[in-house]
């Protein structure tokens, strides 16, 4: 996507082919930077700190890690070391799993001789299929938006389309495109008069700090709400559908994503306003049913909770970017970074295939009877 | 309440009697400081940037305010401008009209030699009974408390008893004990093992700054989360039981309270957790039935969501307080205060008078069949 009318990925292989370069996002949205990843730490970093996050970018920076880390020694025991370094660092998203399986399978079998290479090709050819998905996936949530702008009441039609989506699952939570914000850069490319509600999303704001810096560098129409105002908003007809990525969705339709992503379901259900999940093919988990029971959620530091970042407004420290502390000393925080919505209030999967109910039946029906793990 | 040993009240007449003081609540958690408020305008102006906030405590507040404006004219005309002024200084809690109306009701027919000491035995009988009703509200909650802790599973009982509370409806919002806090400090003198789960509070956080402040420094145990995460508490049996205060009930039960309370009352119907609205009869709005339609919601400053306080952590400007920007510029914010729960949704209403279902005929079981507006 544009940032100011230049082209950008979030992750692309450096000159030379040796290095991986990457959008820092713990800057963003005050402070556009890049890092270069060279090593299978720095790529394991990137991921632990949230320099690059959201499933699929994870994914496809894992697979470059596993490249890196060949560079350095292609033997079998360091392949395996550093899968299990990069699997570790977060342990909700699936996609990241997949992604170095994928690599690993790919070398294993090769003389070392010829390892950098194929991981090298793997990782690229990962990022490719993700900027493709991401891009189809766009192309369904389009079609679906379309049809409910048309099918609003005529005194409402002329008002903007309006979408309330939580987190990021833009372009910078993929390779480009996005999954959630795909069907939204693609209506606004194709002349739909739409507008976004972007949540906040804390405790790590990459509603406020992501999701509004690439709605706004691509020049679409957007407000930012706290996480608390969307039910409001569903309630006053201000919301004609909401759209969410997820990190990782079980084969019975349950969808795992950034917590608070259940609570704007339990709202549109209540008031009739349809709830969208957009995802890839590599973030279904076929080996679960019961999301609720089955997938681990990640406890993130509470300092995310208790302390939050932005840039200083005023004083002698005006313009530097600054963590600041919200609660008194001595008041603990918990911080679970994900929830699960429940199948029955989701309304329907967008994937790269398709659009299908929320259920086994759905994804199979898009995907096969086989297994998909 | 306490603290650290020390009882304090939120608001009092100084001595001499023609001034009244508060604690500066924008301050917390980081400082404790008091302001005297000698004017009618300091006290709009106290209700406005929220020095005072809470419904209750804006009500007591109010009443003080035209006392202070009789003290400098006790005309008729400088009575109604006053009136006027301070109602028009935040629109949706009930409470502050009731409080003035009670005062000019006492003193309206008044020779305007005997209106400032009327005004102020008014203004404190409503502060005093404020306090009687808090405490009321603590020892009917307290029993609800009780039975539910009693009630549950063998095995959970030696577990903390687990309550979630949005805002801050404690005794920083009134007077002293609060009203949705009053059952929790209660429970906690009597020796239930309480755990409370502090809501954050999005967008000026009263959760994570008022709340942790009062539950730390009278000693009960508590965690803050961010309000993405109650739900997720609930699904995993997290939470007992739901407690929130409210800035308008209509007689049908409807509740108005801090935006975002819907979307908790959403997640504890769907979890089968009992939500509670703990209110004093001054936050009753008889004249209403449909919350939904019917109150009005104030829209606050967008720079409430755009940017946030807290103290600077680390750095040159290092323990001072200061306000950070947290969306990129050029992106709008949206900042509805509130939101209203359906009363379908509240398990009961906790009353000065006892408890009572969320419904006219559960109100005027408690209150009686005539208008008591």
């Amino acid at each position: 996507m544009n940032i100011d009318g230049t082209a950008w990925r979030t992750i692309w292989l450096e000159p030379g082919g040796c290095s991986v370069g990457v959008i820092d996002q713990t800057q963003l949205p005050h402070r556009f930077t890049t890092r270069s990843l060279r090593t299978c730490e720095d790529a394991a970093e990137a991921i632990r700190s949230m320099v690059v996050r959201g499933a699929p970018l994870i994914g496809v920076t894992g697979a470059y890690g596993l490249m890196l880390a060949l560079q350095q020694d292609p033997g079998d025991a360091a392949l395996e070391a550093a899968f299990d370094q990069l699997n570790s660092t977060r342990p909700t998203a699936v996609n990241l799993r997949w992604a170095l399986e994928r690599v690993r399978d790919r070398v294993a079998a090769l003389p070392q001789a010829g390892r950098v290479e194929a991981a090298r090709e793997e990782a690229e050819a990962i990022a490719e299929e993700d900027v493709a998905m991401c891009e189809a996936i766009g192309n369904h949530g389009l079609e679906i938006f379309r049809q409910l702008a048309a099918a609003r009441p005529a005194e409402r039609r002329d008002s903007p389309f309006q979408v309330l989506t939580h987190c990021n699952a833009g372009w910078l939570a993929t390779v480009d495109w996005g999954t959630a914000l795909a069907p939204i850069y693609k209506a606004h490319r194709a002349g739909l008069n739409i507008h976004v509600w972007v949540d906040e999303t804390r405790p790590r704001n990459q509603g406020a700090s992501l999701t509004a810096f690439e709605l706004g560098r691509e020049g679409v129409p957007h407000t930012v709400v706290v996480d608390n105002a969307g039910g409001h908003l569903m309630q006053h007809g201000l919301v004609d559908a909401v759209i969410v990525g997820t990190d990782r969705t079980t084969r019975t339709g349950d969808v795992c994503n950034k917590i608070g992503t259940y609570l704007k379901a339990l709202a549109a259900h209540d008031n009739g306003v349809p709830f969208y999940v957009a995802l890839p093919a590599s973030t279904i988990d076929w080996t679960l049913s019961d999301g609720l029971t089955a997938i681990p959620i990640e406890a993130r530091s509470a300092e995310e909770v208790t302390h939050i970042q932005g840039r200083i407004c005023s004083g002698t420290a005006a313009g530097e970017i600054a963590t600041v502390q919200l609660t008194p000393d001595g008041s603990a925080g918990f911080n679970p970074a994900f929830d699960v919505t429940p199948a029955r209030l989701v309304t329907a999967l967008i994937t790269e295939r398709g659009v299908a109910p929320a259920s086994e039946a759905g994804l199979r029906g898009l995907y096969g009877g086989a297994d998909q793990s």
